[in-house]
Order: structure tokens, then sequence, then C-alpha cells
């Protein structure tokens, strides 16, 4: 590993708690991914770009800086990354998977918030994450009460633009999402000093389509019944997909698919045949999340699919290419991104049907369904998706989970037991 | 008490359940209320209500119905009710105040849900109170997450119409408001058949203005340091405000207010001189939630003012009158109700200068920041709240609690100690 730390120091970072951090990063990285047999070969790219999380990505986002662009820190996958991209500046996820910077946020946030919520408060008030302390402003949305109050206490810190997200799904809330998507767009001119033009907006737009197919294609992959790949290693990809550069992380992902195509072509799969095929629905696993898909593949089941926003709901559905104008570019984001059906929205019916046919096409033989503790909103309609999967005939196990460690010996006992139960099915 | 069994089990409601309610209330209230010493006799009107609560009230409603009159249930002081007095039809709040309704929300909303949702929805999906069977439609707002998810919940149960409430107030926000007070004119137009004319609006905005009025002309007695009513006994004409036939609760108030206005002259105080003057803050006090009161004035102290939505927040500024088209009158409307500032908004700022203007003008010696247990909303932003009285020099005692009874000990033990440590001072 590079010795990143004089670019921490000037970072201003707290590098000695950081220290801590980088301490126990590896093992448990090595323990899930490392560990599993017969991986793809094109998943050293990830491997790498993890090892040095915190210092090879940093590293480009501050030489971009060092020539005058500007890095935005986004929390959501409803915030168009599209706009960024079209005034030379970078976009990156900053959403915290860890309870290392838990307790940093519960030093302003009420204990019950969700810990992802907490997590990313912490990890800036903490100055204990690069990426953090890099992005020269940050993007909020009125998705949920926690992050709708989170913003408040963050922008005494940190420049901070938050986008007004309807709650709801009529054809005037998609118009009010194009305005907000324009207003963001204003914001973001004026903070770079770049104007957006309709063929810089057009160019950006093809990049993240882009990025969408190829985890598409990735995901679409893991629709075989030999599983090319692990649900391990698609998480760790979809994590990486809200860090990494678009263009070197839609060519090594496509470069995987190649590789994983072959081994389609071959017969070979990462489990043994009759393997359980389960999905995922629920809340986002930010990175370095990886306590589930751990308990799951190691209990004998294999993860095909994660309904989530580090799954699915990130790159489903792409944005309308053929627009020439702004304004009917605005309109074309605001299509593409009312789509995706978060809990956030009142009703979010669409989400039932994302789930069922997800299940169809990933041939799944049970859900586990994921809440973190205190979100609110996907507990509730948790009640929803246990009731239409029962009546669909799917079994379905509802599960509530923050990031400490300490229920890891009772989830593995919970999972186990249904993977048991889909055994004998 | 007349015998409404009758009343009760043509409602459908589960009579012998609601019969454990009836059999409490009464000494609950006799217990906090009746137990005052020199209290106005005009508090006979409001003793009479609450009496009778399940029985004067909802029988009036049913005429009401049965004349072809129509009942809208709302669920928060953003829903204007201006609109549905003026379709011929009656609104009446519903927050569920009450423990006896939570386990009943249990069965179907996360154990992590603030109370007074959870017996909202109790108090529907269990039949046991008649003003959530009288209602024929209910009218929920996008302000919290655990209401934004309930009313998908309630939804399958009782037709239910959704505000979307901007999350910020920008001048376009304020516009949108008024769209969607327009869209719920609608809504109520179709469901009563009676048309809401601009002659009709004008009409109940002044006769929502004038509730206003009385209510804050009660407020403003208040701010006498011989103080000619207690804490407890205005909090219940607050809570009886969402209920009650505007008409006669303004007249009734009006009475009340020529009564404490003679105290006023004859220098009647309901507490002896130098007792400390507290104010609460915070999320609202559902009826029957009486319980942080009663602590307070039986520990030596009084409340004489209350920045909740029952309290201030309910009544403070008036609708323009001078409006005479619709078009004006959803703008004036929409106007005056932006004004209220809830934590569900970001930023929220207003209402910290709110709660210092409050505190001046109704010479509080101290707040007391209440916190309904997993509203994340006002619990985050009591962070603001207690760092701005701490810089203002206002002493502050944050609180969390619930609808049961179990904290009361521990809270009398907290607020004696707040209320001493003023009292000291
Ligand atoms: S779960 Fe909802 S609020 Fe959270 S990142 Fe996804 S879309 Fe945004
Ligand atoms: S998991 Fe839920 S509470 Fe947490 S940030 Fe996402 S929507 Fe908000
Ligand atoms: S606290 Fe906010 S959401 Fe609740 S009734 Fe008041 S204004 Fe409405
Ligand atoms: S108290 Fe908070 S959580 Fe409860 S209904 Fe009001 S805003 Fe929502």
């Amino acid at each position: 590993m590079a010795d990143y730390r004089k670019m921490w120091e000037e970072l201003g970072m707290d590098v000695d708690l950081h220290d801590q951090l980088c301490a126990v990063l590896p093992q448990a990285f090595g323990d899930v991914f490392l560990s599993q047999e017969n991986r793809p070969d094109s998943m050293d790219y990830y491997n790498m770009v993890v090892a040095d999380i915190h210092g090879i990505r940093p590293a480009e986002l501050i030489e971009h800086q060092k020539k005058g662009g500007k890095v935005f820190g986004t929390f959501c996958v409803y915030v168009p990354d599209e706009i960024v991209f079209a005034a030379d500046a970078i976009a990156t996820g900053l959403c915290g998977g860890s309870q290392f910077w838990v307790p940093g946020g519960e030093k302003v946030l009420p204990a019950n918030t969700c810990p992802l919520i907490k997590a990313s408060v912490g990890a800036r008030l903490d100055r204990t994450c690069p990426f953090f302390r890099i992005a020269d402003m940050f993007i909020g949305e009125t998705t949920c009460d926690g992050k709708k109050k989170a913003w408040e206490i963050l922008s005494k810190d940190v420049p901070l633009h938050v986008m007004d997200l309807p709650q709801m799904k009529r054809a005037k809330d998609i118009r009010a999402w194009a305005e907000e998507i324009e207003t963001f767009k204003n914001v973001v001119e004026k903070f770079t000093g770049n104007e957006v033009t309709a063929e810089k907006l057009a160019e950006s737009i093809t990049l993240i389509n882009n990025k969408r197919k190829a985890l598409e294609r990735l995901y679409n992959l893991r629709k075989n019944e030999n599983l090319p790949i692990s649900g391990c290693d698609v998480l760790l990809i979809s994590q990486i997909a809200f860090y990494d550069d678009p263009v070197r992380f839609t060519q090594m992902t496509n470069k995987l698919c190649d590789e994983l195509d072959q081994r389609v072509k071959d017969g070979v799969s990462v489990v043994p045949a009759g393997t359980k095929r389960i999905m995922l629905t629920g809340t986002p696993l930010a990175i370095p999340n990886w306590k589930l898909h751990n308990i799951v593949e190691t209990s004998g089941a294999a993860i095909v699919c994660e309904e989530m926003c580090t799954g699915t709901r990130y790159f489903e559905n792409l944005v309308d290419e053929s627009k020439t104008t702004l304004e009917d570019q605005y309109m074309a984001l605001a299509e593409r991104y009312m789509k995706i059906n978060c809990a956030c929205f009142t009703p979010n019916e669409g989400r039932i049907d994302d789930i069922l046919r997800l299940a169809r096409e990933y041939k799944v033989d049970g859900i586990i369904d994921v809440n973190l503790k205190f979100c609110n909103l996907y507990d509730t309609e948790g009640y929803f998706v246990e009731k239409a999967m029962k009546e669909a005939g799917i079994p379905v196990l509802g599960i509530e989970t923050d990031y400490t460690d300490s229920d890891a010996g009772q989830l593995r006992t919970r999972i186990s037991a249904f993977i048991e139960m889909l055994d004998n099915k």
C-alpha cells in the first residue's frame, strides 16, 4: 500500500483515528472476499481499488481539484450524476457503511437514527474519511426524515445543496423533479464556473447510461443457473460504482463480463448445483457493509440479486439519449430517476412489482428483506413486501440489522434456518 | 353520561374493547383536571365536552351525515380545514394520544414508530374510537416518514387522500402548496357533491380565523404575571379545538376569555407569586395526553405556553381575508399555512426564532423540549433548539417520552430537579 499519510494530513484528516480504520479493513476484506474460491480473475481490479480505497481514488480526485475541477458528494441514487459530469466536475457517493463512523454521528444525532446517516455524518465531522474531506460540495435530498435533518447539521460544516424530491409520483411531481434538476444544474454551474450545455449534458447522459448498461450486463449474467460470480463480488462492484471513475469502471466491468460470458459458455459456477438462490431487498448496503452477503454465502446459499440502491435501483432504466435541448434533457432525466422505487415515496406500489419481477427473472428461491435499524420507511413498507411475497408463494425472511457485529451470531442462526428450510422444500 | 352504546355499535366499533377505555378516562381526567384549585367557571363547558367525548360530538357528526353531510378526518395542522367547511362538510382532528391504541398500531407498524402514529392507526384498525369510524375520508400529508407510510396501510381500510407537503419553503414551494390545496378542494367537492365557491371559502376562512383569534386571545392572557388559567386547562382547550364545532368553540373560548380578563383585572392567579413559568416546545400532545402538563404543574411550576401543534403552531398567523377569487384564496391559504414551522421542513430555522420570541413574550423561566419517542425530526432539531437556548441563556431540559406511564416516575424526578434549579437561580 502506498503511503498516503501526507495526503490525508493535507486533507485535515484525523490521521491517528483513521489509522484504526486502516488497521481493520484489510483483514475484513480478506476474510470476506479473498477467501472465496474460484473467483473471476477480473476481480483483481476491484480488489486493488478497495485495498487502496482511501488512497488511489482520493488522489485522483485531488489531482482533478488541482486542475481547477470540483468534486460533489452525493447520498442518494435520485441525485443525477449527469449534471455534475456535464460541468466537468466529478460526483462521488458518500454513504458511510461502517460502524467505525457511527459514534461520531451519535454525538450530534439521535441514537434512533439509521446507521447509514449516523456513519455519514460521523465520517465528515470526525474527519476520518478522505472522500468526505475532498468533496467541495455535498448534495442532499428530502428523501427521509433522518437525512432531511442531517443536512442542517452538515451544512454548518461544508457547502451543501438540498434537492427537494417530491414525495409522490404524479405527472406534476415528475415535472417538479425536472425543475429541481434545473436548479441543481444552476448550482453546479455557479460552483464550478463551467457552463452545462445540451452537448455536454448529452455526453454525460451517455457516460452514465454506459455505466448502467455494464452493471445491467453483470446482473443479467447472474440470471444463469450456473452462477458465474458470487453475490459478495457483485456487491463490491456495485459499491465501487459509486466512487470510481465512470469510464474506467465501465471498461473494467465489461471486461469482467467478457470473462463471465466465457464461464457461462463453459458451464462454470461458483457454487454447487442446487445451491439456493437468494435475493436481498430493502435498504442500501454502503461500503464496507458486507455482513449479510458474507453470512448468506458462507451458510450454503448464493445471493443472485439485490433489489437495493446498491443493486438494481442504481442501474435499471436508462435516460433517453435522443433529447437535444436542456429542457428536454431535464425532463428525460426526471422521468428516468422517478422510475426508481424507493420507500420514501407514498404510495410505492411499483416496488412490489419490481420485486416480483426480479424474483422471476433471477429464479429466486427465497427473499431476505433487509432493514437498517431505524429506517422507518423500509421497515413499514416491509409489511407490504412480506404480504405480497407470501401471496406469491415466495419464502421471505425479514431482517433488521445495523452496522455492529453484535447480532452476527443471531443473524447467522436465523439465516441458516431459512436456507435449510429452502433446501428441504 | 348518556348511553351511546347503540351509536357505537352502529358505527361498527368493538364496544367491549372500547369499554376498557371508557373505564379509565374519567378517572384520569378527574385526577389531572378536577383536582386543580381555583379553576375558571367557564371550564365547565370543556369538562362536559371531554366527559362525553365519545358521545356528544360524535352524535353531532352523525346527525350531520344523516342530513347528507360528510366528515373529513385530519392528522396535521397543515391541512386547511377551510376547504372542508367551505363544502358544507366538517373537519375533525384524528390524532391519537392514548397508549390504549398503541398495541393495535404495532400489529402493522414497526415498534420504532412514534406513538402518535401507532395510536392513530390502532384507533382505526381496532375500531375503538368513534371519530375514526365516523370520518368518511381521511386526509394525510407527507410530513414525516412514519405518516407517509401509515397512509398506505390506512388507505386499505378507509378512503384516504394524501396532500404532498413540500419539504422546503422557497417561493415555488408555497405555490406548490397552493396547488395541492386546489387539488384538495377538487377532491372535497367531488366527495361531498358540494361546490366550493369563492364566497363559501371566504366564509370559512373567516370562521377558522375567528377560532384562531379566540385561541390567540386565550394565549395572550397567559402572558400576564398573574396567571389566570393553568397550563393543563389551556392544553385541554387546544386539544378540543381540533374536534369541536368551530362556531361554538370560538364562542365558548371567548366567554372563557371574558372571565379571564376579569381575573387579570382582579389580580387573580392560579399559582402563587414567583411560580416558575415553563414553555413546552416540540411534538404535539394529542388528547388525552396530559402527562407532562400534569407532572410540571404538580411539581411547583406553571406551563404558560406550548410551542407545539397543540399550541401556538395551531393558531398563530391568520389567513388574509381580503381575497375574492379562488386562485387568490388558495395562495392566501398556502402563505398562512407555510408560516407554520414544523421540523418536517429543511431547514426550519424560523422555529428557533419562534421559540426565542415566545420565550420573551410569555416571560418564560425555562423550556422543556419534548420529543415523542421515535420522532426523528423533532429529536434531531432538538439539537439546534438546545443550542440556541443555551446561547440565549434560557435553561432548557430535553425530554423524550411516549404514551406509557412507565417513565412517569423518572420524568417527575428530572422535571422536579429542573424546576428546583430554576427556583434557586
Ligand atoms: S434508499 Fe431511497 S433515499 Fe436511500 S439512497 Fe436509495 S433512493 Fe435514496
Ligand atoms: S436507510 Fe432509510 S433512514 Fe437510512 S438513509 Fe436510507 S431511507 Fe433514510
Ligand atoms: S408536528 Fe408537524 S407533522 Fe405533526 S401535526 Fe404538527 S405540523 Fe403536522
Ligand atoms: S411526532 Fe414526529 S414522527 Fe410523530 S407524527 Fe409528528 S412528525 Fe411524525
